[in-house]
């Protein structure tokens, strides 16, 4: 292993005085002068066709400076041909809650009076909630020229599914089900945006993908990329929530158009529920065949899941479900049929570990049936089955590192797995596995989101900037950017400095999503020190008449390798290049791009998920009250493979994190709605798990070298959130012997489980 | 002459609109959350020791939040040793409006009560207005170890003086005076600082030099370079009176740091007029020596000036002022003898054209003087003695280009100086010239002042954003910097977009000062520019398996130079760096420094006064009221030498802006104080010349070619302003006969000088 003095240490978050102190600013906490206050009408319609908007009394109310409707909208920003959400709705509306005017006023005050006076007709529509009923004949149509509202209907397999059923000694089916959720960011969805004179637009959104919002909103607004500027602020979260265009960001731009006046629109919490966003319920329906000793034969899956009223870019969930089960097990028989349909629901669209966890919660829970049913060990059982290094899953994937058998291993040992039978009746312990791959590549062919770039500035008292297009979504990129280039310069971490994006200024990054952000970004920082690096030896090289492969960097000062005591500090070296230099700077730039993969093809199901996988295992052990039904997470154990951990107490960080967020996936988060009304649209109402709700963590980190980048690193961020809600559901059945199909694990139903059993 | 296709074109400035319309914003605009109010407390005396300061009663006032007074700075803080002004005063005050204490309080109004409750007794100490009292024996000391408040006592010559006046023909000898001027910006001096929890430093504040203020902040903070970060906004003019680091840029980083919330500052203009920081006063005694057709022979210059109470980095006025006489004319012998005293006055610095234009006053005066003695043309005596392209002045520095004798020329034909014996009584003409060095280089081997880098980068579409340290003064260098990079890059000026410096993000730069800025960041960008345009000609090079030699561009395509029906969009390559290039950035960089220089010497008087010099010559036609003494500016006409002119419309611009200045100088600007204190600090007191004031102007632009650097360009922002006023006091002979030899000329003199003539 490669001897690093700032990679792999435990490096506080360079971001985090600041952001405990409250210092740190939030788009929300932006404002201007001069700034109006936008605010969107909503529909209270599921389904309803628009006949008349009359904003005539709006306009004329003092202190309202622009009113949108969709009559305003030019063909271009109603981008409703990809299933995308207008704006504001042209002619239907299709959801609870989808915006049908907007509104800029000089304070929030007189824009809510401002939305009262506007009237709209609506002819009712008939209306569809389930994708089940959706795609039923005769079905109220979401959209034109859909056939029974299907936007997906995949099918592929691998290998002799049939065959293999019939060799296996055993096989199971069953039926399982996830509901609806919601990523719960603190930030609420925010965004400002200013058309200049000039006709330029400045934005600043809390988005995942300020990159990617402003190519989506040049293309919207048919603006060149250049006169698109998007500026990001300290983020408050998004967990895949955030990481597309929003009808905020193009209503707040058409508003400053129109009044001349930067425009910010910040949505209530009741709001962001509505216009939702968040994970898919899935129902599936799985069959399993194993061998007698539980090595797995052959799997069908079958996914129906809902993409409520829009769908644009909802598509890969579908690739992403159906491949999730061949990144955990050797498993050469794989058929999947998955369906998705639109409805009358606020639109989903994804959720950190999106489409992986679901998909982990059906197979882990019917891999530890199968296990009972057998009378098998489940962990043996997995290491049974696990990945290796090296294998090729039956998709044509390769696995490029997999310490999966070890993870479970290793969970295993610390969890006290072996005195599993020994537990005080009402506890129980269960275990599962999980996969996620870094810089998810779907799409990739289309998008520019398989490659991230650098720039790294050096100043003259050797103090450093590195300018990076990804935001810090919170779990530490600003802090593992920073060590990436103290390591590659030789400096303390404390002299450099990672800066916010803005597309104007820092390189361009598609945005932190898909797990690629630290993986792309980080390789690209490491390339563009080492080009600052290069820099600063060429001027020490030519003080000693040395060459610059004979140099070397530590402690701030640079070395001939084999005369160490010669030595002269970064910092000189760095104000020798302005000042002896005569202003010659020492900017370093770097790009990477994952390294060449069968690009997923969503129709054949085949390619690579992405360069790598992250791997892990996770020990769930719980205590259920069998008077109440109420469980108790007493502790998760995690064993998580995520290559070198650049800050293993960052990567602790992320299991922690996504622990917390699993665990109220497992027992309690649901976005509940009536006929498409959101039922729970408060932090009070969606129920999730506070600091006192969380289980004891133990987690474990397992280095793999991995060598499809530089850094050999892994991702850490979104595989772990599809590990830990089995893990509960296994521990659930074995400290009281129901078995959950169904997600959230709330009281009542386990106590109807109780009643059944 | 090279053929371009945006330089030297009349390009609108790009920040035109966003300034007209007021969407620009200033660092006054600027707001942040929790931003505390900073007010200093400043002292009534000019001169007093400070026995106490009591801040009790401020600090329990609700609502303050941090108190500083002189006790609480360190040595570093205080910064005296050099002369330069200490934040807050520690022992003593040495003008009326010193500050004395620092407050930061919730809003202005609580901060104002604040001031209003500290007690401060004073010991007042006897005081001096006028360096010819200052320098007199037992004069009051403004700072200990001065002898007799002696800053500067220069004295330098070149040939052989005494011989060359016994060998003139005509020896003349008069005494001159300038009055303290006040560069009357409209933005106000404002800071704004935040302090954050990582120990690190913002300061937004309306500087020239948001580097400079950087490396000040940081050396008088003892913080590294890169823990200090200086954002700048629009500007709102500066005109040389804020060059520097002052009193509230680090109060507002005190009172921050001890407040933990953002500090902002800003003065009053009553306050800017009191701390000034503007033109010196001058009183000269000239001596000039001339064969009897007008050839100068030799010339003797005696100066004294007053640096106000504190004089850090007041000192190079002296070399300016006393090198200004060799930058027009053949001059074989030349002495100087240069003095500076401090008083009790505001301290002075720099204004727009600084040393040269008092200097350039006196020198014409006389000039015009001798010419109506000997019973000479004024032009052709000047044209007679012009510098010439090639020439070496007496002082050892080399004159690359100047077009000199045809900018007279020019400007008394079109002004039509053949009828100048042909006015109606009371109106007259009078001609004089003038020459600024570019990139001004006193200091260059202690400052980074003599270099400029940037960043040039290129987007996905083929749009562009130049990085440079360096911002716009009002005088249009974001529009000049936008040709350059459109002139390199074949593509329109439209898509070049140029940032506002910051100095964590933009290259270094000193800052927008001594007509160094479009000079040195001028020639940088076009290097950054020629090294994106490099990278994208590789990629086409790929493509066409071309040499990247054969290459150009223009009209935002690539071409092959033999086959120019082959190409494709500049946009398409930029494109593919990214896309094909799976990320590749296309980013340039670039700097430039002034050629090889003698540096000056400001005890030998020797050196390059710059790179190069911009020459020029103004004729003033007036009209002089014989009731009343009131002059009227009718008509002027200059022609200046500015090698390329860029943007003929901004260099227009700057000849026009400069005419109104140096009119207000000409006629009745002037900084009135009695016993130090100011008597006329508002817009309303301080008269400059209005729209309604403004004379008709004529402007010429006269090409030359300098060869100093790769644009070929030459100052014109400062060397005009000094033009302006002796030909105006030259046509004020012409029109009724009366030499005035002492500015402003308002009513009442001229009214004086017609009882006494």
């Amino acid at each position: 292993m490669k001897e690093y003095s700032v990679l792999g240490k435990r490096v506080p978050r360079v971001d985090g005085p600041v952001k405990a102190t409250g210092e740190a600013r939030y788009t929300v906490d932006q404002r201007w002068p001069g700034m109006l206050y936008g605010k969107l009408l909503r529909s209270p319609h599921p389904h309803a066709r628009i006949l008349s908007v009359d904003t005539r009394r709006a306009e004329r109310l003092p202190g309202v400076r622009a009113v949108l409707t969709g009559k305003d909208l030019t063909d271009a920003e109603v981008c409703l041909d990809a299933g995308a959400e207008p704006p504001v709705a042209v002619d239907k509306v299709r959801y609870i809650g989808q915006a049908v005017a907007a509104v800029a006023a000089a304070d929030e005050y007189v824009a809510e009076e401002a939305l009262d006076l506007i009237k709209v007709d609506y002819e009712e529509l008939p209306s569809v909630f389930t994708p089940e009923e959706a795609v039923k004949e005769g079905a109220p149509s979401v959209h034109d020229g859909l056939e029974r509202n299907m936007v997906m209907d995949l099918a592929y397999h691998f290998g002799d599914v049939e065959k293999g059923f019939q060799e296996s000694g055993y096989v199971r089916e069953d039926t399982f089900t996830t509901p609806p959720v919601h990523p719960a960011y603190l930030e609420p969805l925010v965004s400002a945006a200013h058309f200049d004179s000039d006709g330029r637009l400045t934005v600043w959104s809390s988005t995942q993908g300020p990159g990617r919002l402003r190519d989506a909103l040049a293309a919207t607004l048919r603006m060149k990329q250049g006169e698109v500027r998007v500026i990001a602020s300290y983020f408050g979260g998004g967990f895949c929530g955030k990481t597309r265009i929003f009808p905020h960001d193009v209503c707040a731009a058409l508003l400053s158009k129109r009044a001349g006046k930067p425009v910010k629109i910040e949505y209530s919490r009741k709001e962001i529920f509505a216009v939702n966003r968040g994970g898919q319920p899935t129902a599936v329906r799985l069959k399993t065949g194993v061998r007698r000793d539980g090595t797995l034969v052959a799997m069908e899956c079958r996914l129906m899941c809902d993409t409520g009223a829009y769908f644009g870019g909802n598509l890969v969930f579908g690739y992403v479900f159906g491949t999730a089960p061949l990144m955990t097990y050797r498993l050469p028989n794989f058929r999947f049929q998955g369906r998705m349909a639109t409805t009358n629901n606020g639109p989903y669209q994804s959720q950190r570990g999106s489409g992986v966890t679901p998909a982990r919660f059906v197979v882990e829970s019917q891999i530890d049936i199968i296990a009972a049913d057998l009378g098998l060990d489940p962990v043996e059982m997995r290491v049974r089955n696990a990945l290796q290094s090296g294998d090729v899953t039956a998709n044509r994937s390769k696995i490029s590192s997999c310490g999966l058998s070890e993870c479970v291993r290793q969970a295993a040992a610390a969890a006290g797995w072996s005195h599993r039978d020994k537990l005080p009746p009402g506890r129980g312990m269960g275990i599962s596995c999980y996969a996620f791959a870094t810089a998810y590549s779907g799409g990739s062919s289309v998008l520019p989101s398989g490659y991230s770039s650098a720039f790294v500035h050096v100043h003259q008292d050797g103090t450093v900037t590195v300018l990076t297009g990804v935001n810090d979504n919170g779990q530490g990129i600003m802090t593992a950017l920073a060590q990436i280039a103290a390591e590659e310069l030789g400096v303390p971490v404390q002299n450099i400095r990672v800066t916010l994006p803005d597309t104007e200024i820092t390189p361009y990054d598609f945005g932190t999503m898909g797990s690629r952000a630290t993986y792309l970004a980080g390789n690209a920082v490491k390339a563009a020190a080492g080009d600052a690096r290069r820099q600063i030896f060429e001027l020490a090289a030519a003080r000693w008449q040395a060459r610059v492969e004979d140099l070397e960097i530590s402690d701030g000062r640079v070395r001939i390798k084999r005369d160490p005591q010669k030595s002269i500090p970064f910092a000189a070296l760095a104000q020798a290049s302005q000042l002896a230099g005569k202003g010659k700077p020492v900017l370093g730039k770097g790009y990477f791009s994952a390294p060449d993969t069968i690009e997923p093809n969503l129709k054949t199901g085949e390619g690579d998920m992405g360069p790598n996988l992250g791997f892990g295992a996770v020990v769930a052990e719980v205590e259920v009250d069998r008077q109440t039904g109420k469980t108790t997470v007493l502790k998760i154990t995690i064993a998580h493979d995520c290559g070198l951990p650049l800050n293993p107490m960052a990567v602790e960080g992320q299991l922690e994190g996504q622990i917390q967020a699993a665990t109220g996936e497992a027992l309690c988060e649901e976005r509940l709605t009536s006929r498409g009304k959101v039922l729970n649209p408060s932090f009070a109402d969606y129920r999730m798990p506070t600091a006192l709700d969380m289980p004891g963590v133990k987690p474990i980190i397992v280095e793999t070298i991995d060598t499809t980048s530089p850094l050999g690193i892994k991702e850490c961020g979104e595989g772990p959130q599809g590990g830990v809600a089995p893990a509960i559901a296994n521990a659930v059945y074995n400290a009281v012997g129901v078995r959950m199909h169904d997600l959230p694990m709330r009281p009542e139903k386990i106590m109807k489980a109780f009643e059944t059993t």
